[in-house]
Protein backbone atom coordinates (compact mmCIF):
# COMPACT_ATOMS: atom_id res chain seq x y z
CA UNK A 1 0.00 0.00 0.00
CA UNK A 2 1.57 3.22 -0.92
CA UNK A 3 0.30 6.41 0.69
CA UNK A 4 1.36 8.51 -2.47
CA UNK A 5 -0.86 6.45 -4.99
CA UNK A 6 -3.63 8.37 -6.43
CA UNK A 7 -5.77 6.21 -4.67
CA UNK A 8 -4.95 7.54 -1.10
CA UNK A 9 -4.00 10.67 -2.29
CA UNK A 10 -7.32 11.14 -2.76
CA UNK A 11 -8.58 9.26 0.12
CA UNK A 12 -6.44 12.38 2.26
CA UNK A 13 -7.86 14.72 0.69
CA UNK A 14 -4.85 15.46 -1.43
CA UNK A 15 -6.34 15.42 -4.41
CA UNK A 16 -9.64 15.99 -5.75
CA UNK A 17 -12.64 13.18 -5.71
CA UNK A 18 -12.71 12.20 -9.38
CA UNK A 19 -15.33 13.76 -11.27
CA UNK A 20 -17.22 10.58 -12.56
CA UNK A 21 -17.26 9.18 -8.75
CA UNK A 22 -19.12 12.29 -8.03
CA UNK A 23 -21.67 12.04 -10.72
CA UNK A 24 -22.53 8.63 -9.73
CA UNK A 25 -22.72 10.20 -5.78
CA UNK A 26 -20.10 7.44 -4.83
CA UNK A 27 -18.74 7.10 -1.33
CA UNK A 28 -16.30 4.80 0.19
CA UNK A 29 -17.39 2.62 3.14
CA UNK A 30 -14.89 -0.05 3.07
CA UNK A 31 -11.40 -0.58 2.11
CA UNK A 32 -9.60 -3.28 2.78
CA UNK A 33 -6.27 -3.57 0.76
CA UNK A 34 -5.25 -6.92 1.92
CA UNK A 35 -8.36 -8.32 0.67
CA UNK A 36 -8.32 -6.21 -2.26
CA UNK A 37 -11.85 -5.37 -1.46
CA UNK A 38 -13.60 -2.43 -1.86
CA UNK A 39 -16.77 -1.51 -0.76
CA UNK A 40 -19.21 1.59 -1.67
CA UNK A 41 -22.00 3.59 -1.77
CA UNK A 42 -23.65 5.05 -5.18
CA UNK A 43 -26.84 7.28 -5.69
CA UNK A 44 -28.72 6.01 -7.89
CA UNK A 45 -30.04 9.46 -9.68
CA UNK A 46 -33.14 9.96 -11.36
CA UNK A 47 -30.95 11.66 -14.32
CA UNK A 48 -30.30 7.93 -15.18
CA UNK A 49 -33.00 6.77 -15.74
CA UNK A 50 -34.32 4.62 -18.65
CA UNK A 51 -37.61 5.16 -20.70
CA UNK A 52 -39.02 2.60 -18.07
CA UNK A 53 -38.33 4.38 -15.50
CA UNK A 54 -35.50 2.07 -14.02
CA UNK A 55 -31.77 2.70 -14.09
CA UNK A 56 -30.41 2.50 -17.60
CA UNK A 57 -27.49 -0.58 -17.14
CA UNK A 58 -25.14 1.76 -18.48
CA UNK A 59 -25.36 3.74 -14.93
CA UNK A 60 -25.04 0.34 -13.56
CA UNK A 61 -22.04 -0.29 -15.32
CA UNK A 62 -20.49 2.95 -14.22
CA UNK A 63 -20.95 1.96 -10.67
CA UNK A 64 -19.54 -1.63 -11.24
CA UNK A 65 -16.56 0.32 -13.21
CA UNK A 66 -15.70 2.38 -9.94
CA UNK A 67 -16.18 0.13 -7.41
CA UNK A 68 -13.67 -2.58 -8.99
CA UNK A 69 -11.29 -0.07 -10.61
CA UNK A 70 -10.65 1.46 -6.95
CA UNK A 71 -10.32 -1.75 -5.28
CA UNK A 72 -7.29 -2.22 -7.62
CA UNK A 73 -6.15 1.54 -7.79
CA UNK A 74 -5.89 0.98 -3.84
CA UNK A 75 -3.13 -1.78 -4.56
CA UNK A 76 -1.05 0.56 -7.09
CA UNK A 77 2.12 2.18 -6.58
CA UNK A 78 2.43 6.05 -7.13
CA UNK A 79 2.71 6.70 -10.30
CA UNK A 80 0.85 3.82 -11.74
CA UNK A 81 -2.57 3.47 -13.50
CA UNK A 82 -4.62 0.83 -14.68
CA UNK A 83 -7.65 1.36 -17.19
CA UNK A 84 -10.09 -1.23 -17.71
CA UNK A 85 -9.66 -3.14 -21.07
CA UNK A 86 -12.95 -5.63 -20.55
CA UNK A 87 -15.91 -4.75 -18.30
CA UNK A 88 -18.66 -7.27 -18.69
CA UNK A 89 -21.88 -7.16 -16.45
CA UNK A 90 -24.98 -9.14 -16.18
CA UNK A 91 -28.05 -7.78 -14.93
CA UNK A 92 -30.11 -9.77 -12.89
CA UNK A 93 -32.71 -7.15 -11.76
CA UNK A 94 -34.17 -3.74 -12.53
CA UNK A 95 -32.47 -1.24 -10.19
CA UNK A 96 -34.79 1.67 -8.90
CA UNK A 97 -33.98 5.71 -7.87
CA UNK A 98 -32.04 5.40 -4.39
CA UNK A 99 -29.08 3.89 -3.11
CA UNK A 100 -26.73 1.50 -4.45
CA UNK A 101 -24.34 -0.61 -2.80
CA UNK A 102 -21.08 -1.58 -5.07
CA UNK A 103 -19.26 -4.57 -3.51
CA UNK A 104 -15.72 -4.98 -5.59
CA UNK A 105 -12.67 -7.43 -5.38
CA UNK A 106 -9.42 -8.04 -6.68
CA UNK A 107 -9.66 -11.19 -7.75
CA UNK A 108 -5.88 -11.66 -9.03
CA UNK A 109 -3.49 -8.81 -9.07
CA UNK A 110 -0.91 -9.63 -11.88
CA UNK A 111 2.57 -7.66 -12.45
CA UNK A 112 0.84 -6.14 -15.56
CA UNK A 113 -2.86 -7.97 -16.21
CA UNK A 114 -5.53 -7.63 -13.28
CA UNK A 115 -8.87 -9.54 -12.97
CA UNK A 116 -11.23 -8.15 -11.31
CA UNK A 117 -15.18 -8.78 -9.70
CA UNK A 118 -18.35 -7.03 -8.71
CA UNK A 119 -21.39 -7.25 -7.28
CA UNK A 120 -23.86 -4.34 -7.24
CA UNK A 121 -27.36 -4.51 -4.68
CA UNK A 122 -29.94 -2.45 -3.89
CA UNK A 123 -32.02 -2.90 -0.17
CA UNK A 124 -30.09 -6.38 -0.37
CA UNK A 125 -30.68 -7.45 -3.77
CA UNK A 126 -28.43 -8.48 -6.37
CA UNK A 127 -28.86 -6.26 -9.08
CA UNK A 128 -25.78 -6.59 -11.28
CA UNK A 129 -22.89 -8.36 -11.29
CA UNK A 130 -19.40 -7.83 -13.22
CA UNK A 131 -16.36 -8.90 -14.07
CA UNK A 132 -12.90 -6.55 -15.63
CA UNK A 133 -10.00 -7.10 -16.84
CA UNK A 134 -7.17 -4.12 -16.13
CA UNK A 135 -3.69 -3.66 -17.31
CA UNK A 136 -1.57 -1.18 -15.30
CA UNK A 137 0.05 1.31 -16.70
CA UNK A 138 3.36 4.37 -15.93
CA UNK A 139 1.43 7.00 -15.90
CA UNK B 1 -42.10 -0.31 -37.26
CA UNK B 2 -44.42 0.09 -35.07
CA UNK B 3 -45.44 4.35 -34.53
CA UNK B 4 -47.02 3.72 -31.15
CA UNK B 5 -44.19 2.08 -29.43
CA UNK B 6 -42.29 4.01 -27.19
CA UNK B 7 -39.08 4.78 -28.68
CA UNK B 8 -41.20 5.87 -31.85
CA UNK B 9 -43.35 8.22 -29.65
CA UNK B 10 -40.14 9.65 -27.92
CA UNK B 11 -39.16 10.76 -31.85
CA UNK B 12 -41.99 11.73 -32.49
CA UNK B 13 -41.91 14.60 -29.16
CA UNK B 14 -44.82 12.43 -27.92
CA UNK B 15 -42.83 11.15 -24.92
CA UNK B 16 -40.07 13.14 -23.78
CA UNK B 17 -36.55 12.19 -24.01
CA UNK B 18 -34.91 9.18 -21.39
CA UNK B 19 -33.03 11.04 -18.59
CA UNK B 20 -30.23 8.73 -18.93
CA UNK B 21 -29.90 9.52 -22.64
CA UNK B 22 -30.18 13.63 -21.57
CA UNK B 23 -27.26 12.97 -19.02
CA UNK B 24 -25.54 11.28 -21.71
CA UNK B 25 -26.24 14.61 -23.87
CA UNK B 26 -27.27 11.91 -26.80
CA UNK B 27 -28.47 13.07 -29.84
CA UNK B 28 -29.88 10.55 -32.66
CA UNK B 29 -28.09 11.16 -35.84
CA UNK B 30 -29.58 7.91 -37.98
CA UNK B 31 -31.93 5.41 -37.71
CA UNK B 32 -32.64 2.89 -40.22
CA UNK B 33 -35.23 0.30 -38.71
CA UNK B 34 -34.69 -2.09 -41.80
CA UNK B 35 -31.17 -2.91 -41.23
CA UNK B 36 -31.69 -2.53 -37.67
CA UNK B 37 -29.04 -0.04 -37.36
CA UNK B 38 -28.80 3.54 -34.90
CA UNK B 39 -26.15 6.20 -35.07
CA UNK B 40 -26.08 8.84 -31.99
CA UNK B 41 -23.57 11.46 -30.90
CA UNK B 42 -22.77 11.79 -27.17
CA UNK B 43 -20.93 14.53 -24.92
CA UNK B 44 -18.12 13.41 -23.00
CA UNK B 45 -18.25 15.78 -20.11
CA UNK B 46 -16.28 16.61 -17.48
CA UNK B 47 -18.83 15.42 -15.26
CA UNK B 48 -17.40 12.39 -16.52
CA UNK B 49 -13.60 11.80 -16.28
CA UNK B 50 -11.45 9.33 -14.26
CA UNK B 51 -8.70 10.27 -12.29
CA UNK B 52 -6.27 10.31 -15.53
CA UNK B 53 -8.69 12.73 -17.06
CA UNK B 54 -9.94 10.33 -19.28
CA UNK B 55 -13.72 9.59 -20.12
CA UNK B 56 -14.44 6.97 -17.17
CA UNK B 57 -14.90 3.35 -19.14
CA UNK B 58 -18.47 2.74 -18.08
CA UNK B 59 -20.05 6.10 -19.06
CA UNK B 60 -18.32 4.79 -22.68
CA UNK B 61 -20.67 1.49 -21.20
CA UNK B 62 -23.31 3.62 -20.54
CA UNK B 63 -23.26 5.34 -24.44
CA UNK B 64 -23.08 2.19 -26.00
CA UNK B 65 -26.02 0.15 -23.99
CA UNK B 66 -27.79 4.22 -25.10
CA UNK B 67 -26.70 2.95 -29.02
CA UNK B 68 -27.75 -0.81 -29.19
CA UNK B 69 -30.68 -0.56 -26.63
CA UNK B 70 -32.92 1.95 -28.87
CA UNK B 71 -31.40 0.11 -32.00
CA UNK B 72 -33.54 -2.97 -30.46
CA UNK B 73 -36.22 -0.32 -29.02
CA UNK B 74 -37.16 1.25 -32.49
CA UNK B 75 -37.88 -2.61 -33.51
CA UNK B 76 -40.34 -3.38 -31.01
CA UNK B 77 -43.79 -3.05 -30.49
CA UNK B 78 -46.36 -0.75 -28.51
CA UNK B 79 -46.33 -1.83 -24.96
CA UNK B 80 -42.81 -4.06 -25.25
CA UNK B 81 -39.46 -3.09 -23.61
CA UNK B 82 -36.31 -4.95 -23.83
CA UNK B 83 -33.96 -4.81 -21.05
CA UNK B 84 -30.48 -5.85 -21.55
CA UNK B 85 -29.18 -8.89 -19.87
CA UNK B 86 -25.46 -8.81 -20.45
CA UNK B 87 -23.25 -6.03 -21.63
CA UNK B 88 -19.47 -6.88 -22.82
CA UNK B 89 -17.52 -3.55 -23.54
CA UNK B 90 -13.67 -3.57 -24.52
CA UNK B 91 -12.09 -0.24 -24.50
CA UNK B 92 -9.73 -0.12 -26.99
CA UNK B 93 -8.18 3.13 -26.53
CA UNK B 94 -8.66 6.55 -24.13
CA UNK B 95 -11.47 8.57 -24.41
CA UNK B 96 -10.93 12.82 -23.90
CA UNK B 97 -14.14 14.73 -22.73
CA UNK B 98 -15.99 16.15 -25.99
CA UNK B 99 -18.10 14.42 -28.78
CA UNK B 100 -18.32 10.90 -29.28
CA UNK B 101 -20.39 8.61 -31.98
CA UNK B 102 -22.11 5.80 -31.23
CA UNK B 103 -23.07 3.21 -33.77
CA UNK B 104 -25.57 0.49 -32.71
CA UNK B 105 -26.58 -2.49 -34.53
CA UNK B 106 -29.07 -5.63 -33.80
CA UNK B 107 -27.51 -8.68 -34.47
CA UNK B 108 -30.22 -11.03 -34.31
CA UNK B 109 -34.01 -10.06 -33.22
CA UNK B 110 -35.30 -13.33 -31.89
CA UNK B 111 -38.96 -13.51 -30.78
CA UNK B 112 -38.19 -13.19 -27.02
CA UNK B 113 -33.93 -12.88 -26.96
CA UNK B 114 -31.99 -10.25 -29.07
CA UNK B 115 -28.39 -9.80 -29.73
CA UNK B 116 -26.84 -6.38 -30.55
CA UNK B 117 -23.62 -4.83 -31.28
CA UNK B 118 -21.93 -1.52 -30.83
CA UNK B 119 -18.93 0.84 -31.18
CA UNK B 120 -18.03 3.97 -30.19
CA UNK B 121 -15.42 6.29 -32.24
CA UNK B 122 -14.00 9.88 -31.14
CA UNK B 123 -12.82 12.14 -34.16
CA UNK B 124 -12.79 8.90 -36.43
CA UNK B 125 -10.67 6.37 -33.73
CA UNK B 126 -12.22 3.53 -32.34
CA UNK B 127 -12.34 3.71 -28.63
CA UNK B 128 -14.72 0.96 -27.34
CA UNK B 129 -17.12 -1.94 -28.68
CA UNK B 130 -19.74 -3.90 -27.25
CA UNK B 131 -21.52 -6.81 -27.51
CA UNK B 132 -25.33 -7.12 -25.38
CA UNK B 133 -27.82 -9.10 -25.19
CA UNK B 134 -31.34 -8.23 -24.15
CA UNK B 135 -34.95 -9.95 -23.40
CA UNK B 136 -38.06 -8.97 -24.76
CA UNK B 137 -40.79 -8.18 -22.09
CA UNK B 138 -44.27 -6.63 -21.91
CA UNK B 139 -44.11 -3.62 -19.75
Amino acid sequence: MDRNAFFWQIQDGKLPQPRAAETLGMRITRMDPDEGVLEAEFEGKEAFLNPAGKIQGGFLSAMLDDTMGPALAALLNAGEFAPTLNLNVQFLAPAEQGKLEGHGRVVKRGGGICFLSGELTQQGRLVATATATAAIRKL
